[in-house]
């Protein structure tokens, strides 16, 4: 299918994937009067319960994805780790967006990284690795500390090991089940961004400002905005980001972590990693925008207009992590603190239950 | 039951009514980790796409209304007129709330400014009608124009009838069906305001700051934020809303529309309506506020404390009445309008089908 429809209230939006991006994908075509249908193969799927129409099944399961294609105007996904067969079995039968193209780079992190290099766009030092052989003579050529990351399948610091000297390469090969791997040259970074980008199907790019973001354990812990960085840097930040996404051919959102680097006096952007979907640095556009990046998402993928969102004060984002989330008595209370829960059921180390927002006038600064 | 309960995520809130208020409410409940169970007799009613239980059912069907109660922790509703033996019979099984007494108070037009009055709050001056003859009496002793309404049933003026002159009596009597009635005296208002107020188990009152609107052919047309009023009055607003829900041991959101009028150069407040639950001049708090009125009835109902709302701005909000919602892609296409589409199907003419708000920065002016 190359033709993309513009949706219009009342038509349902298929989504693939259950959890807490999906809900609140499905949260926010409500308000637009969007219906939406989760497909998702896990039974306790939080998006479900927000949604009218739900499927669940495998992603293999072709009579299901049939139907589900049937039943929906437009298929997204809030889940970048969708099998390959699944996007190409439904784009036979309705528009998938963005494209699945874009989903297999950024699937993985080796032609992910080749895509972002040949850009022009700085990223760590990086080797394929395919053998523990090959790994000796990636951490030659970038040296140590550095770290093995697995090419497929790895989020929230899953499927990586450091390799803090050439002598720790057996034990990080073995740590990541000698997968197909790729070495990234350890990067001493004075702060991490991401930029959230829409991109729609008129090649229209918009981005909220970028966010300062901190990780606790390799998941995402805080995120703050307006990062402090300077206004030119957050300016190439958004131009990298939109580079990215026109490359791809994006309709939807995007997320383009990067670390900020010092250069010998000079800051640098380095791209970490592109997340081909809504992305928790984001969050804080629910509460701290005229538009959040879930209603952006939608915009894009139903053929409308983006939004110009605006932001409405300083802004930060503590995500819950596991039993944090117990503390929602405490944000409950607290003035100011805008609390998100995304009825996962029982909390688990290192899940994501929620998370809280506050926003602080700041003066009527805006992006 | 008395003991009212303090719910937790992942508990059910039961709404009786399945309209866009319904709706907007399971929206705020879904971001607070709560489900929603939406009661309501029409098949297509738009709060049914949005929640993980529904019933459709008539109010009067016992064994459905059992099975709700069975299911959710605590009873509350999007629209007054629910009729009294089901909250009666919900009310034996679960907590109902507000309270059913409240909800009778404010369902019958003459014992709702009965009621008013008998708190020492200004009204029009008023009078039951109860035949051709009462009518005669009242219109002599309020003078004309006055407004002949039914006591019960009334909203969006169905149910009204104007009386010009004394000679109009018995065609106004005909056209409100001989109804139990109230004659209201006319006010000559400078402007409509209202009041949008949460109050919590434990007392607690935290009130919108006042809005001001403009309706148009007796449907509210546009809400101002902040209402072009002083602001001692205002803060009299607020005291005779906070007055009102605590003389009615009121649990949840209620909205109090006023009159201000110039009584010799001094201006006064004259409460028109209660409205028991949330109101369509509070849906600017979804965009405009730190936390919406939505969120305040879901806190109220669930036993939590009351968030303290910070206004984001000036606000506007413009309802989409009948075919009005067809201009949804102008509004998709204006910088910094927040649509909501409400997903109730075709249009018809006095149908509220959506709503757009506009949030200016006033310098951070908050209430």
């Amino acid at each position: 299918m190359t033709t993309l429809p513009v949706l219009k209230p009342g038509d349902t939006v298929g989504i693939l994937g259950g959890g807490q991006l999906g809900r609140m994908l499905a949260l926010a075509a409500a308000e637009l009067g969007l219906n939406c249908h989760i497909y998702a193969p896990e039974k306790n799927s939080c998006a479900f319960d927000v949604v009218r129409d739900k499927t669940c099944a495998p992603y293999e399961d072709e009579a299901a994805l049939a139907r589900f294609a049937d039943a929906v105007s437009v298929v997204t996904y809030e889940f970048e780790n969708i099998p390959a067969a699944t996007s190409k079995f439904l784009r036979e039968r309705k528009p998938v967006l963005p494209n699945p193209d874009a989903l297999e780079i950024v699937q993985d992190r080796l032609t992910e990284k080749e895509f972002v290099a040949k850009l022009g766009i700085g990223t760590a030092g990086f080797a394929a690795v395919s053998s523990l052989d090959e790994l000796h003579a990636a951490i030659t050529k970038l040296g140590a500390p550095s770290i093995l990351k697995t090419r497929r399948m790895g989020y929230d610091g899953k499927g990586q090991a450091s390799v803090k000297s050439p002598s720790d390469a057996a034990a990080a090969w073995e740590a990541i089940g000698r997968a197909p791997a790729i070495l990234e040259q350890f990067v001493s970074f004075e702060r991490e961004v991401s930029v959230v980008a829409a991109r729609n199907v008129r090649g229209e790019v918009i981005a909220f400002e970028p966010a300062e973001n901190l990780h606790r354990d390799h998941i995402l812990h805080r995120t703050r905005v307006p990062a402090q960085i300077p206004g030119a840097l957050g300016g190439q930040a958004g131009v990298i980001a939109g580079k990215i996404a026109a490359a791809l051919d994006y309709v939807g959102v995007l997320a383009v972590e990067m670390f900020v680097v010092d250069d010998g006096g000079k800051r640098r952007l380095l791209v970490n990693e592109i997340a081909p979907r809504v992305h928790n640095s984001g969050h804080w556009t629910i509460d701290g925008a005229t538009a959040s990046q879930f209603e952006q998402h939608i915009r894009a993928v139903a053929g409308w207009p983006l939004a110009k969102p605006r932001r409405l004060g300083r802004v930060e984002m503590i995500n819950l992590i596991g039993d944090e989330v117990n503390g929602w008595q405490k944000y409950l209370a607290e003035p100011g603190a805008c609390l998100h829960i995304y009825g996962k059921g029982e909390p688990r180390p290192g899940r994501k239950m929620g998370h809280v927002t506050y926003i602080l006038p700041d003066g009527g600064t805006s992006e």
